[in-house]
Parts: structure tokens; C-alpha cells; sequence
């Protein structure tokens, strides 16, 4: 559209840029946005611009958090000396939702890899294996995805983890084969916790 | 997720509140923005910003534009004396995407309902009536939508211009029962727009 107003267009643009929104739906939201300008749009941008400018990753466990320390590390009922160890923040995300996990995360901002080159220092490991050593860990649940490249990891960090006197367990039960956390539904996240096996 | 950040939560929210995202897709949405802070969060909340504060309704069609008058009607190679009225700004849209429609636009903000309680002067019906009058009209295309409300304001539109010496047409060919213009594929509104015939 050539004579479109360019902001207008430029919004579109950006939209689109969102996963799971294409040109036609970004058009149909600005549409819808700029129906209430007032009431959704200025709130949307102020949204945007707060996480923007505040989000950070927590110092302890990497989860994205706009404190220096996450709420969920930050809360001491959740000091229970059980540590779950996720890929990603997406599946922090997918655990907290499933709602069946009342201990700590360790987000490790990937998995080890051979192809791509990264290897345990370009993950947030060495940080896994001091918090497991300084925080009293009795359990470390390694909820990694059932992936090549996420169980690699998991044996890995087992390796690293023997002698600390952790107990290591698996999510077991109800994760297909080469399933992604954040892609299961929450009754099968909380099954496989609840069946979780020694590693 | 209590154990969330709530101005995450917060954003969360207010992005599932536009049309084609839900709660999961929201969530989805707001990890790849936390992963482009920079490149693409910032940038998104700076336009909807810039168009929430500038967005108006052009004074001569009603079209969404950053200017009192939209660069449509501010484009002199498309005086040409072709008016297609339309519902909203979301049907102009599609009319612009289909590209075989180079005359400018009146957009009448909905249509008439008896049952809504919406009658000539709740839309923008005199200001059509006046600019037919007034800017050298010689052809008003009536492209609203086929269903009752629109056919209704089509009648009753071409009724108020009877005498003024326009040609009236409606688009034709191609426009399906209780079909609506924003949701046809631009191939079928141009033949539309090329085989509409006398209103
Ligand atoms: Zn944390
Ligand atoms: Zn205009």
C-alpha cells in the first residue's frame, strides 16, 4: 500500500516479525488496535517498554526476571533443597504452569553441542555445579528435553554431578520421544514429575 | 504463575487481548520479544506509541491516518472523480491490497441498523451526501459488504444521491452472500471492482 500512512505500515511490519502472527493477522491487530488507541494500544507500547528497559536474568538461576533475583529464587518456601535444571526459560515457563514444582530452577540457556560448538562453559553449567555444591542441594531433577542433544546434556551434567551427594532424577513418564516441555499440555508435565526416576 | 514477574504477567495480558492471539500464543509472543529486547521489543513498543499518539481520522474520508488528511486523499493523481464508499477502515484496506481501485475513498464507519439504533447521522452519510455534492463526484462505487445492513445503507445511500448527477455502482461479480470485503482474496474484489455494474 503505497498510500498507506508509513508509521501504520511500519507497525504492521514489526508485528508480523511476533511468531505465530503473519502479515494478514499483524494487519488485523493494528486494525483492532487502533480501535482502542486509548484503552489497549498506549497500554501495549507502556507494557512493551517496562519489560523492555527492566527484564534481566536472574543472577542465581537465569530465569528472566525484572529483579536482580527472581521471584521464585527470592521466595523461602521454595528453598527446599530440589533443583530443577530446564534448557530454557520457555520451559521454567512450562513447569511453572504444569504448577507441580515447589523447589528452584536452573535455567541453562541451551544444550551442549557438538555440531553447533557449544560446550559447557557457553551454557550456564559451571554455575549448576556451584550452586549444587553451596545451596544445600538434595535433589537435582534434570527436566531436559528429550532430545539428542538435551540428553547428552543430562548425562553430562550427571557425570559433573556425581560425588556432590545430590540425588539425580529424570522427568520420566508422558515425555514422547523427542517432545519439546513447552509443547506438552500441563497434566502430562505434572505426570511426568510426579513419576520421576533416578537418572 | 505467582512466582512471576507480574509486569511480564502484565504484558502477558494485554497482548492476549488482540485478535488471533490467545493466552498460549501471548506467552510465546513474549519469550522471542524477551530474546530481542533491543532489536525487536523496544522497536514495537516505540511504534505502537508513535501511531496510538498520532493516528486521527482523515477530516475528508474517515480513513486511519497520521495526518488531518490521509495520504489518499492528499494524492492528486487519485482525484479522479471515483468515490467508493465503504464500511470501515478495514474494507478500505482490502479495496488498497486488491490495488485496482485508483480513486479515493468515504468510509461511513458502519452501516445503518435498526436494530442498533444506527441510523444516517451516526454514520458519516451527510459528509458523503456533501462531498458528492461538492468535489466533482462522478462515479460513487457502493463496496459494502453483502450482507442485509450493508445492502440496506447501499438503497438507502443511493435514494440521498438520486438527483446529484453521480453514477452509482456496487461492486458485482465475485462478492459471495453474507460475505464481507476483508476477507475475500484480492483477486476476487478487483473482478469485483472491473465487472461492477449500475447501483
Ligand atoms: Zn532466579
Ligand atoms: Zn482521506
Amino acid at each position: 500500500m503505497s498510500d498507506s500512512p508509513r508509521e501504520i505500515e511500519a507497525l504492521i511490519e514489526t508485528l508480523a516479525r511476533l511468531p505465530g502472527l503473519g502479515p494478514r493477522s499483524a494487519r488485523r491487530a493494528v486494525l483492532h488496535l487502533l480501535r482502542k488507541r486509548g484503552a489497549l494500544m498506549l497500554p501495549l507500547a507502556d507494557a512493551l517498554r517496562l519489560v523492555a528497559e527492566t527484564a534481566r536474568d536472574c543472577l542465581a538461576c537465569g530465569n528472566v526476571s525484572t529483579s536482580e533475583i527472581c521471584p521464585i529464587c527470592s521466595n523461602p518456601e521454595r528453598a527446599t533443597g530440589e533443583l530443577c535444571v530446564v534448557e530454557d526459560v520457555a520451559d521454567l515457563w512450562a513447569m511453572e504452569r504444569a504448577g507441580g514444582f515447589r523447589g528452584r530452577y536452573h535455567v541453562l540457556g541451551g544444550t551442549l553441542s557438538a555440531l553447533d560448538a557449544i560446550g559447557p562453559d557457553e551454557l550456564r553449567i559451571p554455575q549448576l555445579l556451584r550452586r549444587v555444591r553451596e545451596e544445600g542441594i538434595t535433589e537435582v531433577i534434570l527436566a531436559l528435553n528429550a532430545t539428542v542433544d538435551g540428553q547428552t546434556t543430562a548425562h553430562y551434567i550427571a557425570e559433573a554431578l556425581a560425588g556432590t551427594g545430590a540425588t539425580l532424577t529424570s522427568l520420566a513418564q508422558g515425555v514422547p520421544i523427542g517432545g519439546e516441555l513447552d509443547y506438552l499440555d500441563d497434566g502430562t508435565i505434572t505426570a511426568a514429575l510426579r513419576a520421576r526416576r533416578r537418572f
